[in-house]
């Protein structure tokens, strides 16, 4: 780690000013405070001319003041903020890229995204945290929110909470993310390529159990009824628990692995070859998240290519909620999967 | 992509209420407003008894009432919220685990860290933006904020305003995070393994510039008064675009690379193989972030090590700069480097 010391810098210290506030630009503007308001809040319905207009907006550039969100919520009863609570999970690059998409998307709408960090809070008392914000509609990721945190947001004022997980909860509308296909589209894929044996990575990294467990059950789903087993296989993010597993393989006698993800397939594909293991011979791999790297490995890597809901529908989708919060609840089934096949199984 | 279609769920609208407010309380309990201010924002220099504080918080749970963060903050004249605009370059892991430990650390501290996207919005439009959430500290990641926006966010009340940056702007605090240590310390690890022409990769996605610019300049530090010499190698993030540059490899005439990262590294280094380059012999590589994917690979990559500020400072940092804004800005070097040798160098 790099110490920051407490040297300080050579530039001098900064005054303290107090914050300007609109009535202070109304008094140089030479007008109303409510004109200020008008014409830095872009309130278009409210005729106000130009010279007027740019009266205020000098006098706010040469104050420094600019209009407070807060304040502005307040008098408007609501604001235009969409709260998205971080997520509690290791988030990989896909998932970032629908976060990033979904964010521009709402941005395009006049929202204003805010993504917040509840760490360590669980349930309703995030739902009471998140209400303090007082957003106009609330994205929740993952598993964590109860039909009583949906209430608690409700009654604080958010016109739209949308969940993003493996099932709806009442009072909401709901994306849902099973990840149930992703396992069962590993399963069957196996199955086809003649796996009866099949083993099912199940990483031990805190926060996955939401992914790993259905994923697992998908894979179950899709071999039930035939003479295929399925064997879990706890697995940490490490080498030495990887060249542990891969030390085993031949005693677990399987024929097939769906790895959990595509970076779970790399650390144990690179574990079984250093046993000697051959691949896909005596163990077909199979990844999920169809990222670059699995392109890159040898054998190429087949994976599960994930397919997310669009940020722009989405987006679509909250700015429905929020225009009409009396409709009822809708639910969507978001999550599409399919095998991309390559040289690993 | 998934459509989202427009098909309602089973579940009844939900009826619209109003807002509950602290006068709803007030009444509810039979205390005052002020009180109801008191007990539910845990003012502890007043003294109030347990069984009327039991009364207030039993009828904020009936009627759903939470405070309401944006009216507290405009009570108090400031908010605690911590305003860390979103960065606009991609985030790897190494950078994801230092903004997750800097969040927990401002939590522990009491303060609320907001991440917000202004992505499109550049310079003093941000910073206005920024400024309307009224926050007590701004923390902006890489480059893109002049003295005026400090100027900006300090008129409207943020008391700290910090940098992580290359260089330090006047009037805020700076984390200098110069990336040109990374460049040096691989330029001279090549140097020190016997290579005289050295190849950087300066990747052409958008946003790394800020990082790939540094890197360069560090390797060509390392190397300036030697017989080496230093060739910029433009690359894409994928696959044809390494296939290409290994076509040519031999022709460049180059002995080593820098690749500036390991994921960079990985891409190139299959890429050589495939074209029967061997590594080291033909082409050193040195990647950076020291990933666990670099240890996977074969031969294994060495890498440069990137020594991050602990969240813990930095988040006592922040909090020293808001107790005392009128304290000189300080400065910090904020980035070391080490090479961590292994197979590919």
């Amino acid at each position: 780690m790099v110490q920051i010391p407490k040297t300080p810098a050579s530039a001098p210290p900064a005054p303290t000013r107090s914050v300007p506030t609109s009535a202070d630009v109304a008094r140089l503007a030479g007008v109303s405070r409510a004109t200020v308001s008008y014409v830095l809040n872009n309130a278009g319905a409210v005729r106000i001319s130009e010279p007027t207009r740019r009266r205020v907006r000098d006098a706010a550039r040469e104050l420094g003041y600019v209009p407070h969100a807060a304040a502005r919520s307040l008098r408007a009863g609501h604001s235009r903020t969409v709260l998205m609570p971080a997520p509690a999970f290791p988030v990989g690059p896909l998932y970032s890229q629908f976060i990033n998409e979904l964010q521009a998307a709402l941005a395009r709408l006049d929202y204003t995204v805010v993504q917040y960090g509840t760490s360590g809070v669980h349930d309703d008392e995030a739902a009471r945290a998140w209400a303090e914000l007082r957003p106009v509609a609330v994205l929740v990721p993952g598993s964590g929110l109860g039909p009583r945190g949906v209430d608690v947001l409700k009654r604080a004022g958010a016109r739209a909470v949308v969940t993003l997980g493996p099932e709806a909860v009442e009072g909401a509308h709901a994306l849902l993310m099973d990840h149930d296909v992703v396992g069962h589209s590993a399963g069957a894929h196996l199955f086809d390529r003649g796996r009866r044996r099949i083993g099912v990575i199940v990483p031990r990294e805190p926060g996955l159990e939401a992914f790993s467990a259905p994923r697992l059950a998908g894979v179950r789903a899709a071999l039930r009824g035939t003479d295929a087993t399925v064997t879990e296989l706890p697995l940490a993010a490490d080498e030495g628990a990887a060249a542990r597993l891969a030390a085993r393989w031949r005693d677990l006698g399987l024929d097939a692995v769906f790895t959990y993800n595509d970076e779970y397939a790399m650390l144990l594909m690179r574990a079984l070859q250093d046993e000697g293991v051959r691949i896909p011979e005596e163990a077909a791999v199979v990844g999920a998240d169809n990222l670059m790297l699995g392109r890159l490995l040898r054998p190429r890597l087949s994976t599960v290519h994930l397919d997310l809901p669009c940020g722009r529908e989405l987006a679509g989708l909250v700015d429905r909620a929020v225009r009409d919060p009396a409709a009822a609840p809708e639910a969507h089934k978001a999550l599409g999967a399919s095998v991309v096949r390559r040289e690993s199984s």
